[in-house]
């Protein structure tokens, strides 16, 4: 093996949307493994939106990314070294390992993957965090009901499209939101969701809250939320009594920078949101699936079926090369990917 | 009996704060029950925040009360004619019969109550609407466990100190906040809070989060949301991971016509609130009690036992005359009542 592994750390804290500079490719020395850990060849790594919250020094769920720190992730890969009991050379793994060619690691910290029940790379997405964190908060905080509206936002994504299939195969109406035409029918043929939205095609929240109207007759039960924004705004008034808000992310926010601002006149505000949940009685659930590992078996059990006789569609968004990932990032953030953003390493 | 009944009924809606020019009284003919009605001679009549909503015609979980529409509210009263079953003349009821001296009112709309366990006017406060309020949005959604803190607004309220009351009774830390020194005095030494913040003696909500958090040193785990503005800001950003909001009132946004006005630079905004609820995994839920009339039992079962051997306190502030009530009211709106609010109308 070559003894020289590549990196992308933290350059700089970005202003906004990340740039380039933001991000910096370095080489170094392979880590020697240390008792307890393996070392891993990571053959594909994963983007995650919650990526861009590691980045600020705000406070939140988890540190942040240090600057000149390596940028955090998930990973597959195989273990090429191990000084730890129960992995071996060969065996493969999926875990932490951030955005790097290699990484040494507690074997603790690592989930051991069968490269021949699924594609490893399905360990990043339909199968691994954003497929549970999709069914998780739809299942726990949504708790769907036959014949209820669902609506969710970036309905291609591995999130959205787990929760949309999921409410689908459970008897709900499903309503998507995507960016552009082509994820809308994506979004139709591949996931089965009953209508899909492009959100580009509405200049601000109440020409899409009109569309969301029509295609949501009778108002909207659970709002899978991902996304915040203009999004968040259309919806809020057409939620039913009693509906339910999982809350797992809002990456329209993520790149605004001032949270804090009070942006463009007429947009919602913080007692209008607080009234909203009082009068139509909403259940808002905030969640992070890293506090919910635990259910990952009950997922597997409910949703590898689904997956393996094809109720439950896949779809994957690879780029190729590690000193792309920055790149490919940046297009998460606006939505330029289809499918779960993968960056393949080997 | 006098053949003329009194009533005050909306002149017009306010815009911010409710003005005397907005009620009028009125005299006019007492009604005859028809079937299944029962007249009612009201002795007390309750005045709550709520009723502020009803004023306006906005979107909310009730119809706005008409212009010229007699004001609504919940009374207790006797019964001086009856034309339903099971009821007779000289039984007490509880029901809505609004800001009136006489109500003709279908006997499915009333519950009957017993002068003889209680003083009547409990039905409307501690035994009724308010103490349900509190009661059931802490056991259902504050999910209050032993050693944690809460804290609530409006604390010599009738939500507020059941609220206190029953959460100190589970063996968690109590905080109150109320408006000056001497409801703070009452909330401690007759409320049993274990510490009372006066609102109106911090400036602003970075002062009052400030003292908060001297007052909570281990952070919030409930905030009991009844007020909205000032108390919201300073409570958020002290919640901890997993708390819970239960959302029955915003009192203090109530007057401020603009919910949708993007108030004073640096107020709360909706994505710094939304933020809030993602990274603290908080539950925030709104209710409207009279989705949950089916719980008084349980209610009543649970408190009216502390009540009688003097664990829970009351504190009324009762008013004499129809015609004094929208003063009265107004006054609750800014905080100028001590305990339930209530009107003496016999």
């Amino acid at each position: 093996m070559s003894d020289k592994m590549k990196q992308i750390v933290l350059a700089s804290r970005p202003d906004g949307a990340p740039r380039p500079e933001n991000f910096r490719l370095e080489e170094g020395d392979i880590s020697t493994p240390k008792d307890g850990e393996v070392l891993v060849r990571v053959h594909y790594m994963s983007l995650d939106p919650y990526m861009r919250g590691r980045m600020d020094d705000a406070k939140s769920y988890a540190a942040p990314v240090p600057i000149d720190g390596k940028m955090e992730g998930a990973g597959v890969g195989e273990v090429i070294a191990s000084k730890a009991d129960g992995l071996k050379e060969g065996d493969f793994v999926m875990g932490g390992m951030g955005w790097a060619t290699h990484a040494a690691i507690s074997a603790k910290a690592v989930t051991k993957i069968d490269p021949d029940t699924a594609p490893i790379t399905y360990a990043l997405g339909v199968l691994g965090m954003p497929g549970l964190t999709g069914w998780f908060g739809l299942t726990e905080h949504g708790r769907p009901k036959e014949g209820e509206t669902l609506v969710v936002a970036a309905a291609t994504g591995p999130v959205g499209s787990m929760v949309g299939q999921v409410a689908k195969s459970m008897g709900l109406r499903t309503v998507g939101i995507a960016g552009g035409a082509d994820k809308c029918k994506l979004a139709k043929d591949h996931f089965g969701f009953d209508d899909c939205l492009d959100h580009r095609a509405y200049d601000d929240a109440s020409s899409l809250q009109a569309a969301l109207k029509d295609a949501c007759p009778k108002g909207i039960d659970i709002y899978f939320e991902n996304v915040g924004g203009k999004v968040l705004e259309a919806v809020l008034p057409l939620m039913n009594p009693h509906g339910r808000i999982p809350v797992c992310g809002m990456i329209a926010w993520y790149n605004e920078g001032g949270l804090g601002a009070n942006a463009r006149e007429g947009a919602l505000t913080a007692p209008k949101l607080w009234r909203t949940i009082l009068v139509n009685f909403l259940s808002v659930n905030g969640f992070i699936i890293s506090n919910h590992w635990d259910r990952m078996g009950d997922f597997h059990k409910a949703v590898a079926p689904m997956i393996a006789d094809g109720r439950i569609k896949v779809q994957e968004d690879i780029t190729d090369g590690l000193e792309n990932a920055p790149e490919a990032f940046m297009k998460l953030l606006t939505g330029g990917n289809t499918g779960k953003a993968i960056v393949k390493l080997i």
